[in-house]
């Protein structure tokens, strides 16, 4: 590879070109295959044989691409993330998020119980540092606080949020409650969508001080005058 | 044991108490071993050859107690939980506890790295119901819920938590924000534990609605005079 970066023939571009596309659509057709079973019965039941025999691949192409089933189970979630940005957009919809699209965001991630499952497990393996569940989870992680930090940043020039709180810091108070309230979901049955949403809202208006700003909002209406 | 329990002579309690507790002993001293070498180096080294070594308690033996590294593994945090329970007496302590005394717990939680890891990886193995780590973290999870549901109630008749929130939901945002916040000190290097300190803190304050609790001592002091 360094070879040939070094001499960048046309024709040599054209094959590495060439080479590589199949080999992204054959790995994403292998990932989408992971996804699907996981969706449908838990990341217990992703086999190799059971890849193949779904996807048609055989099952030396799949252990060349994924190499072992951590591998396989990294690339299903990474997969799963891509479709999230392509659909929800989140970044650009940001500037813009509604507590209605939370809601709709809220719900859909609990409506996907075997995924939030994946994660946990895929956390897990991440203590690991050699796990490639480890780099996966390291990337998103500083992407998604990135992406809250943003919306916070937002939500104070909404006034919706307390101007003198850190954005990061913020962020990452408010992604940390939804991954410990996700663990209690997991583990407590008598948690349902709609106490997981209100333990959800009403913790981010704590910690983004919305309370308060809304207080600050009703002192200064002409009729309570102060 | 039906059987013994239908007939309690003298004789067989004695019996049975007197094979009970070596055999409890010995359960405790694999499980100390255990979880001396998961402080040490981590629990990716616990392996029966190594306990065995340590110990002299023979493999057959430690397989008996402990027949999977699982089981291991869940059996050191239930001996360090016993462990911490004995040190710190939470559940007496708690209707005082003090922000001293908080600091100190989450600086002793943040030094046992080891431990934080571990727990991350035995509640991805708890994604798997007949795993021994799912039974261990429901009961352990309920319990300390139970627990700071009636530090919560305290904090409201000492007047630095808002009276109309409701003390167990107020525990489960504490504690999935706490949950949440040791996942970000696993994977960020950056963070140190005056910051983790800090975020929780300052996080607890806003869930509590201390802040606000605060204000209004503020406004009831006769030279504001509100």
């Amino acid at each position: 590879m360094t070879a040939i970066e070094q001499q960048p023939t046309a024709s040599r571009r054209r094959a590495k070109r060439g080479n590589y596309a199949p080999s992204r659509a054959r790995r994403e057709q292998i990932a989408s295959s992971v996804l699907q079973i996981v969706d449908q019965s838990g990341y217990g039941d992703v086999t190799v044989i059971r890849i193949s025999k779904e996807t048609g691949i055989p099952q030396s192409s799949i252990l060349y691409h994924f190499p072992t089933k951590d591998h396989l189970l990294v690339g299903a979630m990474e997969y799963a993330d891509s479709l999230d940005g392509k659909e929800y957009n989140l970044e650009s919809a940001w500037p813009e998020l509604s507590e209605d699209m939370l809601d709709k965001l809220i719900r859909m991630r609990l409506s996907r119980r075997n995924r939030l499952l994946l994660m946990t497990y895929l956390r897990g393996l991440a203590t690991q540092p050699d796990n490639p569940a480890s780099k996966y989870l390291a990337t998103k992680d500083m992407r998604t606080v990135d992406h809250w930090t943003k919306l916070c940043t937002q939500l104070q020039h909404q006034g919706v949020m307390h101007q003198a709180l850190d954005a990061k810091r913020t962020a990452m108070q408010v992604l940390a409650l939804w991954q410990g309230l996700v663990q209690a979901f997991l583990r407590d049955d008598s948690l349902d969508a709609d106490t997981m949403h209100d333990l959800f809202m009403d913790g981010m208006r704590h910690l983004t001080c919305r309370n308060w700003q809304e207080f600050l909002t009703y002192l200064s209406r002409p009729d309570v005058g102060i």
